[in-house]
């Protein structure tokens, strides 16, 4: 597998044209197929193996400030203890080993850099299969959803944001002959050139639900632009990042770089290393998933760094009037909407949006009554089944949920209660369904701030453009990621896109299809937009990584 | 003059297609003439009439929420008092007011703002002479640099910001037909579009020294990108932004837009209007220039908005080694940017380290001491004619200056002392030729601040590789934004380059022409680098542009 530098790039040039050229057209592109059967069947029960074996094992990555303790304590939602264990680091051992690593990465320049990166992500497709079982026992997704989410899905924003610092160190060539005109003869001349200075440390601050989907973004955005990345993996979802870690770390000690350019920070209990280690002088850049709690501590307090956060917030559905046509599958599109992986995606809608007068269905009229026992019904229906309910629900990721569950029977109408169900496989496994409640649009204290889980809000406006004027107002203030709208009048698209440019959240209307509002695809959705709480940054675009290094000029006469 | 939108975007495609194409090469371009004499002669009559006009009126620029109150106590440096008074306005009436007018020149476009933009300089340029003679007599420049800074070259700034926004505007179409293959049949569709949302309501706060040229680049970059402007001027230095609001609100006016896009809030004494305005919830960007305390605290408290930050450093210069016929070139060279402009510019240097053992001048060895001689006898041959010298040093900006250099007289071993210079035209106005200490390298308390002003030191230190590592060390504790290098040896200069592209400052390498290390080109030179303390921006790049608006996203199928 051992490959130079140059050939690495040869290889990956091509993967990398058709990358910089999907995110000029934001059009369809991937990279990584979705599709477990592109890849070799056998694969999967290898991966099966590997994963049952590392029960009792320590996962070793050889790395520079390993302090001889261990870590390591993941439960899988499913009901059983992985019984990994990690290396724990002393990080005034290891960080001073990735800075002394940064210069010869730096100075390998930008296409070597992209190509490293980009073998890494294929080396991490190959391991798709590992990825989905660490996945699937880390974050309670079902076997599939983790396959792709996991592996293929977040490979893909992985390279995306490799195109896209790529890109911005492309800026202009890396030298000029400057002649200045006197107008009375030669030219002043200087022979300028400029280095893309990274950073420094980059840290990589994982979450429970969507370890290497929300972690590489931040990761390969760090690494292509010059930084070392310092991975500190949510504690009950360290596996997935950890062979993450362990591929990036074998393809650039191949390459001939240090492997300590991308490390990874397990930590003991209470041990609050992420705290630590973003106060650290040493680390420049911080990307973040997870609570508003923390995303805020680190934006106000981690002043030394470039701080890249995906909060919480408050997914909007403005619901208006369907086509009669429609209905059903839009009730059955929302339905998988707020079920898939438990609703426990940052993108989940929870505040569902509807007139008091109730919406046009076709010829007919809907009260905001009706309209809540039609998609409670959606949702019972997709459901019904145990077997299908847990190849969509996955298991619940941790405890909190059951209790904001537990919490929400209580609050409002409920339209639709939580039943637990039974996975064939797994009868350990906490699994429940979504519940619905109704709520009046005055009972904002109720659904203005996140029930992460699944939860969601019918609420009762007083028109539809109440509605908008709640989305936008409470999207304004509290955020969101995601909102959807459904209306068969262009005013009232129209209305709410207008609206949507003030909120700042990523707007889906009439969706019916295959494609929901949970969903963002590499290369052509945004997810988050940083114009709102919920994230001051997206995946990807520029500003994601134009202040991940600086150009530095050195100027003189030629 | 008054032009549709569309005939402004005939009329400016080519300026700004020649911009996004400099942009791209980082070398020479310039779109507005920095030679005098490429202007009409008579203008220069007419700027000092209709600026000796203005003395005892009032500035009206018609903005909504002008509160009937006037402001204004500018002095001139050359000793006079302006006279110049200024509508006050009430905020709580005036930002409403350019939020309102804010969706109008979003959904204009970005090639049609940057039309309007370009206008806006290209008025400006033709006012070129008004501005030189509110610069001079706000910030103390000599006329022929304040008509070069202020004028031709911040405007050159601010189309340079223009391009940087107008290129990130664009970095994908604004949509796009997705198709996403199934497989089976009918691949799915969805129509997607993304909007440039600019953030709301960006502030400039100004500074006393170059308050168009430090000010353009933040304001243009903002109104390109889709916000509203709001000035908040230097209280001495209000003219020549005055000015150029005028001049920015009647092309807005003129293209159908609200002139409240673009306003200005001169403050009353003593009103602390900066940080008042900086906390508003409706403010979302922040450029200013100034002082660390200032710029620190913008960045710790104003949390809402995006702060880009330039501010003060410790510009140093490490002197090795000479080939014999440049030592004289190289003596003057640096003799005229301790010189220029009274060193009042942030990118003047300060910090000149020389080694203990000596200076290499062709087959000659200097000690520290000669060198020192060497210098202050270059500065002194350059400004012993008062007339040349006046017209090199321009007066002195504010007390301050003088006090500190009172204080620095007391510091170190005076090589040259600092004198008064009487000007024949201003006898009233200060000013000083710079006065130039030695010390040592242990006296680190004395040199790893800024002494804004005419005061510069030779530090002795052990070696040029101790001087290659207090210059590194210092910079990324303290900032700058400018460095120098004097070296006949390429290692020594390989060395430099290494320790700049850690300490984030921008080189200039053996300079001895008609550039000077003060001095950054637009289109080329970047100024601030955002690597060290001195600056978190740099005019203009990627990262400076990016975050002032954000991309949103509405999807449909197709």
């Amino acid at each position: 597998m051992t490959a130079t530098v140059a050939e690495l790039i040869a290889r990956h040039r091509p993967t990398l044209d058709a990358a910089l050229g999907a995110i000029r057209s934001r059009g369809y592109y991937s990279r990584f197929p979705e599709n477990a059967k592109a890849y070799p069947a056998e694969a999967k029960d290898r991966a099966q193996a590997a994963f049952e074996a590392r029960h009792g094992a320590t996962w070793s990555l050889g790395q520079t400030g390993a302090d001889g303790t261990t870590v390591g304590a993941e439960v899988s939602p499913y009901g059983f203890e992985l019984g990994f264990s990690y290396e724990h680091v002393d990080p005034d051992v290891l960080i001073p080993a990735m800075q002394a690593a940064i210069p010869a990465w730096r100075d390998a320049g930008a296409e070597a850099r992209a190509a490293v990166c980009i073998e890494i992500l294929c080396r991490l497709n190959a391991r798709s299969f590992e990825v989905a079982y660490t996945a699937m026992h880390t974050t309670g997704q079902a076997f599939m959803m983790a396959f792709q989410a996991a592996g293929p899905n977040a490979q893909d924003r992985g390279l995306e944001a490799v195109a896209y610092g790529y890109s911005a160190l492309n800026a202009h060539p890396d030298k000029v002959l400057w002649e200045k005109p006197t107008g009375r003869g030669e030219p002043t001349r200087l022979a300028k050139k400029w280095i893309a200075a990274p950073r420094g440390v980059a840290l990589v601050v994982g979450c429970n639900t969507f370890p290497t989907w929300n972690g590489y973004p931040g990761l390969f955005a760090s690494l292509v632009t010059g930084n070392a990345a310092l991975v500190k993996p949510h504690p009950c979802a360290v596996a997935p990042l950890a062979l993450t870690v362990e591929t990036a770390r074998e393809v650039l000690g191949e390459a001939g770089f240090s492997p300590d350019l991308v490390a990874l920070a397990p930590e003991a209990k209470d041990e609050g290393l992420a705290k630590t280690l973003a106060l650290r002088p040493e680390v420049k850049i911080i990307d973040f998933t997870g609570s508003n709690e923390f995303g805020d501590w680190l934006e106000a307090n981690a002043r030394q760094a470039q701080v890249y956060t995906e909060k919480a917030g408050i997914n909007t559905v403005i619901v208006d009037s369907f086509r009669d046509d429609e209905y059903p599958a839009a009730l059955g599109h929302l339905a998988f909407s707020l079920s898939l992986y438990t609703a426990q995606m940052c993108t989940t809608p929870q505040n569902i949006l509807v007139p008091r007068g109730g919406i046009q269905v076709g010829d007919e009229r809907k009260s905001p009554e009706e309209f809540a026992a039609d998609l409670a019904g959606a949702v019972e229906k997709l459901l019904g089944d145990d077997a299908r309910a847990t190849a969509i629900l996955g298991a619940v990721v941790n405890p909190f949920i059951l209790d904001r569950l537990d919490r929400a029977a209580g609050v409002g109408k409920t339209v639709l209660a939580s039943r637990a169900v039974t996975h064939p496989d797994f009868p350990d496994a906490a699994i429940r369904t979504p519940l619905i409640a109704a709520v009046d649009a005055v009972d904002a204290d109720i659904y203005t701030h996140e029930w992460f889980g699944p939860i969601s809000f019918i609420i009762t406006t007083d028109s539809t453009q109440d509605s908008i004027d709640i989305y936008r107002e409470s999207v304004k203030a509290h955020g969101a990621l995601t909102a959807a709208v459904y209306a068969d009048s262009e005013a009232v698209i129209r209305a709410v896109e207008e609206a949507t440019w003030e909120a700042g959240a990523n707007l889906s209307i009439n969706l019916v299809g295959p494609i929901y509002v949970n969903q963002s695809a590499a290369f052509s959705d945004y997810h988050g937009t940083g114009a709102n709480p919920a994230a001051n940054a997206t995946y990807a675009d520029h500003a994601f990584v134009a202040g991940r290094f600086r150009f530095i000029q050195s100027r003189r006469p030629a």
